[in-house]
């Protein structure tokens, strides 16, 4: 839609913010960060893990968000990404590049994380 | 927890980063928004918005992120509010102030934005 904004923090790849997703119900990623510091290949990573999720089966959109200038805060992050079921959501933890990444996240860029798997019931959007 | 970050974006009030949920199951809010430009009060309103949730019955926690930096794009921002029930998220949404608040964001602060529901069914956290 011309109105809405295509964007994606850490990651080249244009996605439209916010995520146009089919009608409800489906499931979301609530996945919050906050980073260590540096980049360490994080940019690069992220990069590579949504066109990774582009591509997965039951893959329905992805909104991110990181606060660079809270530096102090451990640049905390909101990735949430929406998928048909909640095997299409097991296939993504379980792929191979991603398990690597998931491994990085833990040893290197992430200070604390909290995933949460969630089934949108119900939703709306406003456009100006 | 001391490993954990405190930060609340748009907000002196500060709540633990990410949010300290009890166990599975609870309820989401999902809120990804672009600002238009300009601060318009949106900054003192998304203080005052987050004093007033954490005293509603039922709230059990709030995550919110906005890059300031993608000006171009909107400044996206994600902010997601836990719940106990779709009852507390009722009564948060038709409270008062925060009626008035959602007539603002229509009328002047969201270029556009998505609210979603959800129903958090599984969830873990990690912390270095």
């Amino acid at each position: 839609m011309a109105d809405q904004h295509d964007v994606l923090d850490d990651s080249a790849a244009v996605m439209p913010f916010p995520a146009q997703t089919p009608p409800a119900p489906y499931y979301a990623v609530i996945f919050s960060s906050a980073r260590t510091d540096g980049d360490n290949g994080y940019g690069a990573m992220a990069d590579r893990m949504v066109e990774l999720a582009r591509d997965m089966p039951g893959f329905l959109g992805i909104e991110s968000v990181r606060d660079e200038l809270a530096g102090a805060q451990g640049r905390p992050g909101i990735t949430v990404s929406y998928w048909s079921s909640l095997e299409a959501i097991r296939e993504w933890k379980n792929q191979s590049e991603h398990l690597a990444a998931q491994k990085m996240g833990r040893e290197q860029w992430y200070a604390s994380y909290h995933l949460r798997i969630a089934k949108v019931e119900y939703d709306y959007g406003f456009v100006r």
